[in-house]
């Protein structure tokens, strides 16, 4: 075997919550926050708010099960509409008003993030994907181009199938995919400063999660439902081969010492 | 002034109307025939037709005036979400599935395509964006990269606002911004062989249209209305050094001897 020598280039990936999406008033300093960050980066974001919102328009009922989404085809084509769409063609025009030169792609887009429709065991989550490559030559073709992807959260599965695909997951498999050629960061950004010791405290902020603090937590159960599957991408993230993993509010883009929760191991 | 040398290399720009893109029996081959087409190659589509039956099934009356939508707020979502979403990632999926290396994007992506708010003079359009650029730099980075790039019929500003931007504009704007460095060839592929001395005869195909053609069918009422801005755009791209221009069936991209209509000089 031979040993490959990492690049020292930093690759960021920030993940946004569709809360922030939602909010003029927290997007733009996020946008800007992001903006601002040096380096090769990469955003990804979701909009389930907005897709929810939609589809009740429409006189779709939406689907949840255990806080993923039931994607039939109707579903899929609002989730196409809002992400692909709305969402991700929003973000950019943004980014680009901001000096920031953002191009927007979903998973179908220069073949960037394969997935396998999820098999139907209890639940058919129908056209939800579980993604099993990320494109890392197409990926480094655009930020070698000086692009800075924005994907939403969807992937397909190389047969012409759109597929609907959690963003948490998209964000951790990429930065997990780039690891191996740069010292990738992965950012959760969202409406609060971290984890909370206590979620009705802003100021109980975990500066430092490890398994064993997780494993505490989670017995106290003290981390929210939510928070679960978003910490387990975060621990698999580092196992494989991620350098640092944040999760805070976007003011940790910008300002290092700004309140947060690293998760390490 | 340098004298700049030519590149051999051909472009192929094809535009395909909303038509195709609403019917699987002609979406199918047409994308089999695109996926065929050798060397670079761009595509531009549409999505009218399905950005109106969304419209009314959101309860917002389309307003039209002389064939171009008027675009409110509330139309540029719908437009954001059918062209950009829906559209624009459904067709990337099908095309990566014939191994045609599709990337989807607006005007926003890259900065590919800057337009102006088209001021008001006796109507307001709302937002919709007249090109001002084409991001060549951009563009040929992606088809250096060995991406084909697909177009929506979307633009943007600079300044964050995305714009509603007719799609045979956009074909013809990248064939001329490309003619500089390539030959560059421009298709307008629709239901039809071409353009028709009858419309109520398919093998009426008329085979070359030049400037002088085109006055005497206008004067005799041949053309319909829809087709005068399509041919416009055509003798514009000519002028503006486009190597060839031709309309008609997804056919004429695979089969050179298959009925099409040439417009030429």
């Amino acid at each position: 075997m031979t040993q490959e020598i990492k690049s020292a280039e930093v690759v960021s990936i920030v993940k946004i919550g569709g809360g922030l999406l939602e909010s003029p008033d927290l997007m733009e300093p996020f946008l800007r926050a992001f903006a601002a960050l040096p380096g090769a980066k990469i955003l990804i974001h979701g909009g389930g708010q907005r897709a929810t919102h939609m589809s009740k328009r429409l006189g779709i009922t939406p689907k949840m099960h255990e806080g993923r989404r039931i994607t039939n085809a109707e579903t899929l084509e609002v989730a196409l509409m809002v992400y692909g769409g709305w969402a991700n063609k929003t973000v950019v025009a943004k980014l680009q008003a901001l000096n920031c030169h953002a191009l927007g792609v979903s998973g179908a887009d220069g073949n960037l993030i394969l997935a396998n429709k999820r098999p139907i065991v209890d639940v058919d989550y129908g056209f939800v994907g579980d993604v099993t490559k990320v494109n890392t030559t197409a990926l480094r073709a655009l930020l070698g181009s000086g692009f800075v992807p924005v994907f939403c959260a969807l992937s397909h599965d190389g047969n012409g199938q759109m597929l609907n695909t959690n963003a948490d997951t998209i964000a951790a498999e990429i930065a997990i995919a780039l690891g191996t050629a740069f010292e990738s960061r992965l950012y959760y950004c969202f409406e609060k400063d971290g984890v909370l010791m206590d979620v009705d405290n802003p100021d109980s902020v975990i500066p430092q999660i490890n398994p064993s603090l997780y494993s505490q937590l989670q017995e106290e159960g003290i981390i929210a439902a939510g928070m679960l599957p978003k910490l387990h991408n975060c621990f698999q993230a580092l196992k494989r081969g991620v350098g640092r993993v944040f999760i805070g509010s976007p003011n940790l883009l910008i300002a290092p010492k700004a309140k947060h929760t690293e998760i390490s191991l």
